[in-house]
């Protein structure tokens, strides 16, 4: 049923991509709902979006096209909104999710609010307006099968529109590693490559113990060899260091390395030893299907927490694929850990690291 | 420590590929443990897989190469069979990761075992062995780097080692969709294309209610207009059966859905209709980046249960990587849904379903 003070017959008119309406729509509108800008007196100019609002909810009976005069409601303006721009469905479907979830937001366009690119609303916090001042997220609106790259996220809210026009929100911000792991390294303890593994025999307790560099072989009760099992990613930060003694040394773990994986183990090595750096010990996040899962501060590893997040190494210029998001994200969420993207230049610089978590404003 | 039974300097012979162990080694080895198979007398043959981990347990001090006399203990013979097959790495830790496990297995060599392609080891119920008939699981052994067809999957246990040398196993199972869903369609309930998605306006409440089609538009509270937002999916399927009316008809639907997603649109409705048509209401997977979570049986979508499955619809040829298998099956495991992989032939030909469970022997 209309509200109470629904008024039948207001109308708006689409002048220039902006629908503007007059009489009271300042005050019933825009300073009781948020809704548009201010004009002079007491009218307002609505984005397509927020008209089709006005439309969907009887608070406007139709909207009358300035060029043409001819009158158009709810249905009619969504599929001439459409037709003028492709993005004028996911922005509507994330508008309408947002009112419906008690907020107040205003297009990011230019002109109308003060925001950054990449950015498609400024949503205020509950109970604040656009007159406010305040700021509780930018999000940028796009469908599920919209590419984003990783450059344009971080201090962004993205509103994912799956193919059912329900809005799932992820939350992006960078994030600094750092932990406090630490103990000397061994010297040129020996080491076998053997395929896309390494084994080292006989290291010191410590290798394993202290730092959680590989997993010991074999059963440990049984009169077992004593052999550690290294990745190909902890043998070369190790060789690097002189901890481990390999046959051709770095040069060849690497090339072993680059044999199974490409530039991808370069990019992996980068960002395993930038975690190592930190004092973070990454071991695998094969059963997740992540890269690597971390643990901040190893001191035993009989006495192990659980890890604190899982990173996946992805080249700088990657563009997200919002279900490949939406996987990683979600499987994170499930086993309590933080879902954060390794992003590794091509060139030399630093590894920028990408925190998502889902958000449910 | 050795076990109380360790006879010291007991030392196999290398021969084509196998090492033959004699003295007792029928009574001690095999038939006590399962390892080899039986040869004349009380000899047995055993892999370089078995020898390798009664080096490792020391139950064998040595293996001796018959062509050149050089004897070889645990570090050097594990080197000499990486060097002559690059599958030893890999098989060997499967095979050492079910024996310390509890089980007895058998390489599936030919000649060896009846055992099918594409299987590496055939392992035996706990407490069986070789002579028993019994078969627990078919394992295939793979690195973690490897890919595998999904036409070599169903009925077989994937053996994944990864980066770190640790074992996942996945069952593969062939399965059929199943569900009790039903209720007659509308037809011709007038709908509007807007961009990779649709609207239908005015539709039966029972298209959604009963038979959960479509998403409504708007809050249900206030004085919004009755659409059913649908996806080009749903929008397909419901054009081809006259359900709903949109310009350009059923080709005009799929003309979008091509024009967003390619071949792999066609893929989804294959399945999307495949899965209908079994009486099973598949919705989107979005949130758990899967292609559908699918509903057996639906009557009233007011007293729909969870989910029972999730899908990912490929190609019939796809191969799977390891690492984005672990991904799908962690997350369906995390979320208590069965992950199902729908397999789409490129010709005509009935989608094939693969079910994939984490296992934990």
């Amino acid at each position: 049923m209309p509200a109470a003070d629904h008024r039948p017959g207001m109308r708006g008119e689409l002048r220039d991509g902006e629908v503007v309406v007059g009489g009271d729509a300042r005050q019933r509108f825009h300073d009781a709902s948020g809704y548009g800008r201010p004009l002079e007196g007491d009218s307002i100019a609505c984005s397509r979006v927020e008209a089709a609002h006005l439309l969907m909810r009887g608070d406007l009976e139709a909207v009358v096209d300035r060029s043409d005069s001819h009158s158009m409601g709810f249905r009619a303006f969504v599929e001439d909104s459409a037709a003028a721009s492709d993005a004028f469905p996911v922005r509507f479907l994330v508008y309408a999710d947002l009112r419906s979830r008690g907020f107040y937001l205003s297009p990011a366009r230019e002109g109308w609010v003060d925001a950054a690119n990449d950015v498609d609303f400024v949503v205020y916090p509950r109970g604040k307006g656009p007159g406010d001042g305040e700021v509780a997220y930018r999000v940028r609106a796009v469908g599920e099968r919209a590419s984003v790259p990783a450059t344009a996220l971080g201090d962004r809210t993205l509103a994912v529109v799956d193919e059912e026009s329900s809005v799932t929100y992820f939350e992006t911000e960078a994030v600094s590693p750092s932990g406090g792991t630490e103990g000397a390294l061994p010297e040129g303890v020996g080491a076998d490559l053997l395929g896309d593994r390494a084994l080292a025999w006989d290291p010191p307790e410590a290798l394993y113990g202290a730092l959680f560099y590989g997993q010991p072989l074999g059963d440990r009760d049984a009169a077992s060899v004593e052999a550690l099992q290294l990745s190909l990613l902890e043998a070369a930060y190790l060789a690097a260091r002189g901890a481990v003694a390999v046959d051709g040394g770095y040069d060849a773990v690497v090339d072993a390395g680059r044999a199974v994986e490409g530039d991808r183990f370069d990019r992996r090595l980068r960002a395993y030893a930038a975690l190592r750096e930190a004092g973070v010990v990454p071991k695998t996040g094969f059963k997740f299907g992540a890269d690597f899962r971390t643990y901040a501060t190893v001191s035993d590893v009989e006495d192990l927490g659980h890890s604190e997040r899982l990173v996946r190494v992805l080249p700088a210029d990657h563009a997200f694929l919002q279900r490949d998001l939406a996987l990683d994200v979600r499987l994170a969420h499930g086993v309590r850990k933080e879902m954060v993207f390794a992003l590794v230049p091509a060139g030399d610089g630093d590894v920028e690291w990408l925190a998502v978590h889902r958000l449910t404003p």
